[in-house]
């Protein structure tokens, strides 16, 4: 578990310095949880107590309509932060699933600890406010690549931008997370 | 310019409390901008100096693909942070245009202005963190509704959730937002 921490600490201080009491208070309110291949980290109607950091793996957030129809919002895998984020900010149960695409290891913050541990430590505040920032930045790229760009342009973009997450998840996956069939991403890539 | 300093404190008050000392230090890190209807806040290509809160006035951030339409981002108002975030935080021309629907007032921070009175004052931290937080859910909330709601769903649920906006927005703005036809509006409101 030593080793896991430490790469947590180096994912804060890629950010922000901390000093070894700083990281001592932090490191106690994190919580560890493993899952394997297919378990789910959250669900529809689910309390969700926790923001996950990955610290191995590979998880998918989605939504499913009411007619089945499955809508990829999100993948995630090592050094994401992963969440049913509203649902945890407003402590209500879960609107999107969230399963493991590999087995998977986490670092868990519970709402209450992470608002203690950013009061309390002004560094832990400033790396949580860029990483949100960052998050925020990330998602309205992602809405105008939605609403200006077509599936093809969408799927260069990925492949430019994520490179190492996209060669592990499934190509049926990477095609619904795009909106378009199998078949007309294999055309994408010829 | 006292009373609309006091607005803004009020906004920040909403989230953290701030001493008289770091009110003081804080408002001296923001400039005033007054627009008038049509004129632009941010233009693609352009330098974005600034994050801006909207004192008073209504504002339109929008894309325009390479064929001349028009994708409208977001309307914001009173009380509203606008930027094109990602050029200001990486310090490159704006992707976005942001221009006035009505005559505007803001306050502009800088980002060596933000980062300064966020690393002096933990509380500008979490302040900016917490809203920070709230802008991704609310982005979250929208790619969402962009990949599984239909036009006239995501047209109910403005309404539900932002009423005193969108009477100001004209109509064929909000149809645009949408991505529908003025006329196909008209039949969301019958």
């Amino acid at each position: 578990m030593e080793d896991q921490l430490q790469l947590l600490r180096q994912h804060f201080e890629e950010i922000v310095s901390l000093t070894d009491e700083e990281w001592n208070f932090i490191q106690s309110h994190f919580e560890f949880k493993s899952l394997k291949k297919h378990q789910f980290l959250i669900q529809v109607g689910q309390p969700v107590d926790f923001e996950y950091w990955i610290i191995k793996g590979l998880v998918k957030a989605y939504s499913i309509n009411e007619k089945g129809k499955e809508h990829i919002l999100q993948f995630a895998m090592e050094n994401y932060w992963v969440s049913d984020h509203c649902a945890f900010q407003h402590q209500e149960p879960g609107t999107i699933f969230v399963d493991c695409l590999e087995d998977s290891e986490f670092f868990c913050l519970s709402l209450e600890n992470r608002e203690k541990i950013c009061f309390e430590v002004p560094a832990v505040a400033n790396f949580f406010r860029i990483k949100s920032n960052h998050g925020y930045i990330n998602l309205q790229q992602r809405i105008l690549s939605l609403l200006t760009m077509t599936a093809e342009s969408r799927y260069e973009y990925l492949l430019n931008k994520l490179p190492k997450l996209i060669q592990r998840v499934p190509k049926k996956l990477i095609a619904s997370y795009l909106g378009v069939s199998r078949e007309t991403l294999s055309r994408f890539n010829s």
